[in-house]
């Protein structure tokens, strides 16, 4: 996109947070991008991140991105080291996706898998409030440096270039013998458990153990069957789905498999050839 | 409206779910429809429906869509049938209303009181994402079709025409004499709760009683009192008052009736003439 | 801003509501504003309002008003007197922000703070809906009322001019010799406890006893340290700050304030010199 043509387009600016649907924090972070760039479209990602899961934040961020306009702002805060050395910054991308948060590893498994181009420290002073406090850059300095990149704003005016971007630790999937062993990342809102495990390491899993018969343990309840919808398991059966995340969940049909196995965040999951 | 202004006025999309505030799937609804329509104005029903509920989903469209711009695109999804053979549905209507939707009744009132005029299965690919996965139909298909009527695709483009859709079992109110039965069929969030008793059932019955007190009575709490507002009632009092749904509900001057009668979805409430 | 300019600029209606998010309450709003005003842009504050608690409502709105764009309409509804005796009004401020809602304090605190010029009560039919219902003013009178300023109808026209509004009792900080005694007004969603200690009250304070150590004390737990930044105390300790609010905070790192101490809205604070 030219920059003549940036002008033109609506630009969109969506934002995920921890904060929560209760205070006024993320009201007040539209309204410093509605005082700067009046004409953006604002969308909500989500504001129910687990208060300071990085990690969780991280896994919707890097589902979400691609469904976005082309040139969207991603305006991500899960930021527990606010007002401690972590640093501000922005991301550019080859696929035209642009980042703007802490350099805490929130964004940095979506701005890879959009093909990361530059990265820029947040400290021009004419791109954030005049006062800057302690307790509340999403406010501060992230919702204005969103707002004026979706000004036509070049990134490489928000500060200084950096070198690279702090990642998460990303857990790993553990194959032994006849078993493949991941982990639940994250609890949906319908309770299911989504886990670590990609289709392509399951792919690769299923073509060694060929016409065998596949099933899913999770804390003790095994022989859970694998299925391509929700509406295949009877009523209230449990069930293990590559869901909309395109890994590995185990769900219970109209009901909560959180509930149903009392399990959450990081509880096991094995996968288990017969 | 004529298409020549359909292309001139702002289109709104409006949005009903029950997928919650907690995670992701909203916003990347929101993603794909700004991607396909940058100009519609989108616009939260709500998606705190309680999940996979819809005879409740139904019921909070049913009471919204007629404060909302002529033209405005109802994307509604609760949809414990997706990935099944439920069809996925828009449905043009005499007021103007659209509704785009699962056919399993979560359309019905709403499409009825604003005068059904066409239906048609959402089947054609150009209108849906590329892949359209087992669980996600709200992303894949339901956005997509939603933000297309929103550029002006005529809904004929869609997919085929149905002759008829799914409607839902309305629950009855009986009459017995000096009573009349109703149900709770919404709780909100004040703990108000909400009773399928129409005005004009209602009105009906006071005819027949003329001169006679009437009061209401749930769970073996008698007595209580209609008012014509909440502030008719001393604070902490019980009430029962034709509410903003236009139905009776059983309320509680600055508290929770369902807290007070541990009441919910479903319980029995009597009008009765003395 | 000249009235020509007004037809030119995309006006904000910002909504801050006790509504919460489960029902289809604010979406209808947002109906009804889009019907009236559809170029004007709407952003939530937040619909979490506890229900009903006038004080916390106003006090979001004090700290949130001065961040959105200079003729944003604040359109505010905590409002248990619905139905009774309470005015709807509006109100047009020196700084150029317009507040709409019930006239029981809530929008005091920020208009004062925005300079109070005119308060009209909305009374004039036309810019109300057809039908005014005694429960849900949010929908019959107050978005009706934003919407049509945000089209550019002056504040004059919507009803007769009043002299004064309802303002709340703020709560008092009291000054016993080494000690100042405050109390906690707000608690969100990370559990910080925010109290009504101004930075100013805070720095006479500390003026009077320079050089000496300062800490605070809540619920028989003393000690904890003032801080600059949440990340100069150790994880899991507890802190106390100037947070965004301006006002001193009780916080936990990486933890909930609110949980540590089972401490809520009122729990007294004590600051003192040793």
């Amino acid at each position: 996109m030219t920059s003549a043509m940036a002008g033109r387009t609506r630009q969109t600016v969506a934002i995920l947070t921890d904060f929560g649907y209760g205070d006024h924090y993320v009201g007040v972070m539209k309204g410093v991008i509605g005082s700067i760039a009046p004409k953006a479209s604002i969308i909500d990602i989500t504001h129910g991140v687990p208060p300071q899961q990085v990690t969780a934040g991280a896994l919707l961020l890097r589902e979400s991105w691609r469904f976005f306009p082309r040139r969207t702002i991603f305006l991500a805060v899960v930021d527990p080291g606010v007002g401690t050395g972590r640093l501000p910054i922005a991301v550019d991308t080859r696929s035209g996706a642009r980042f703007v948060g802490p350099d805490n590893g929130l964004l940095w498994s979506a701005a890879e898998a959009a093909g990361i181009e530059s990265i820029v420290e947040l400290r021009a002073p004419r791109y954030r409030l005049p006062e800057v406090s302690a307790t509340f850059h999403g406010r501060d300095v992230f919702a204005p440096a969103a707002a004026w990149l979706a000004t036509g704003v070049p990134i490489a005016a928000l500060g200084p270039a950096m070198a690279r971007m702090n990642r998460l630790d990303s857990v790993g999937v553990e194959s032994h013998g006849r078993e493949l062993r991941c982990r639940v990342v994250y609890v949906d809102h319908f309770g299911n458990l989504v886990t670590n495990l990609s289709r392509a390491d399951f792919e690769q899993f299923a073509a060694r153990f060929r016409g065998q018969r596949l099933s899913v343990t999770i804390k003790r309840h095994s022989g859970i069957a694998l299925r391509c919808a929700y509406g295949d398991a009877p009523a209230g059966a449990a069930l293990a789905i590559f869901g909309s995340f395109q890994t590995l969940e185990v769900a219970v049909r109209e009901g909560s498999a959180a509930n149903r196995f009392a399990a959450g965040m990081g509880t096991g999951v094995t996968l288990r050839a017969h």
